[in-house]
């Protein structure tokens, strides 16, 4: 496959979500719940653009798998998977809080090799791609920086956390282990949702730890993190790789060096 | 005074304010610590802005005082006094997110009468102003909603602080309280700081609660939320008002309807 084809292809993609997404941003809502015993707001543009994002996949790649956040898996006869999440970051879509974005990833045998963040009220775009060769190669639009910061010790280093209490995406000992790692850093933010992951790629925080993530909350975030010289680990400090969402969840450290991702992971294991 | 050429030049303030904080915004900064045994940053933004907002407002109005957050006071011959902070949110400026706001507000025999919240990267304003026979009026730039939204019962109600922990802004008995209100409402979003001012205003969000404010990050946000129909109390459901800054801090309710200030006061008294 043609590398920029491709990668205009993504553009494409993102700038259809973006149409959709940004007509129901801030205008009244039908929320409904999709798990009885939570709170996870689907929000009419996370659906609209999902079928919008997989017909245009269709057509053009007909052998390409899609997963999607809202869909059942559309199995592929190619090697090559898309992993779509078009309003990741629902809560704050439904409070009017810009720091939701799309995500849109494509795998190559299970490895993600292009992924894609966008956060349309700010035009803030970052697109990450791997090469057949090993080279990576990063797109940034909207953004004054490109590349991720050389922070390596936590007490440096401007953390990110969605949510850091036990009751929301985090279980007790998560919430306790996160919240000792957060007393070492310089700095914590809460509810930045994925757009923190665009500002460690844009150098500008230096460290996000989640859990409680589905692979499409993250498989798009990799392409784009490795390619601004950072690097994605789960807790234990290896690769995060499609648990395949049987139910289970994925606990990740992203960093701005591989010395502050394993200093987090050393501490969040402790 | 002529209401429209002060709402004016409240206006051409928060331009000066703007084209000085975006030049520093996602570029290196200086951070300086105010406090030694406190992470408070200070960044050039904030200052340069402070000392061009004084001159503006002592070449116009030299009767006024102003009081700012970095500067000392300049006592005023006037009933009339500014309250400026030019980066409300510093540690939001220097992660690179979006949600600091630069706040003017205007007080006439220590009421505010007029208030600015601006957020220059999202090109996003609100500006309250009390005219003289009890009547407000807001002014939108930006953002689609004018108003607050009439929810009135916590378990609806989308609630703000900015960092829900303990050691953040909050006392141990403060984080108590505001935790227990918490699990009462529908959600609550950390980190937005006082761009969650705006959202309430913008009929986004419909509740605020903080503690250790200062009068500077309150005092313009009263008559933009006032003329958009909600209602800022203390915790005790008394205006709020300077407390003459002497080391005491304030403890804020801003809330899209007078019930909704009322059951929060409530519950956090309980």
């Amino acid at each position: 496959m043609d590398s920029s084809s491709l990668l205009r292809f993504a553009g494409e993609l993102a700038d259809t979500a973006a149409r959709i997404t940004m007509q129901h941003f801030r205008t009244p809502l039908s929320v409904e719940n999709k798990f009885a015993d939570g709170f996870d707001p689907v929000t009419a543009a996370d659906r609209e653009a999902e079928r919008a994002l997989r017909a245009k996949i269709a057509a053009r790649f007909p052998g390409h798998g899609i997963r999607g956040e809202e869909f059942p898996e559309t199995h592929g006869s190619e090697p090559y998977r898309w992993v779509l999440d078009p309003v990741d970051g629902t809560r704050a879509f439904i409070c009017g809080v810009p720091v939701w974005t799309t995500l849109i990833g494509l795998e190559h045998q299970g490895r993600p090799v292009l992924g894609v963040i966008d956060q349309p009220c700010l035009k803030e775009r970052w697109v990450g791609y791997h090469g057949k060769d090993g080279e990576t190669e990063l797109t940034v639009q909207g953004f004054h920086n490109g590349g991720t910061s050389d922070v390596e010790r936590l007490k440096e280093a401007k953390m990110m956390v969605t949510d850091i209490r036990a009751d929301a995406y985090f279980t007790e000992d998560e919430a306790a282990a996160v919240g000792a790692l957060a007393r070492q850093v310089r700095l914590l933010r809460q509810g930045l949702d994925s757009y923190g992951f665009g500002l460690v790629a844009g150098g500008q925080m230096d460290l996000v730890v989640e859990a409680g993530l589905h692979w499409h909350d993250i498989a798009a975030v990799i392409p784009v993190i490795e390619a601004a010289g950072g690097v994605v680990t789960d807790w234990q400090g290896a690769p995060v790789r499609d648990n395949g969402g049987g139910g289970g969840t994925l606990q990740v450290i992203v960093a701005a060096t591989p010395a502050l991702a394993e200093a987090a992971g050393e501490a969040l294991r402790t």
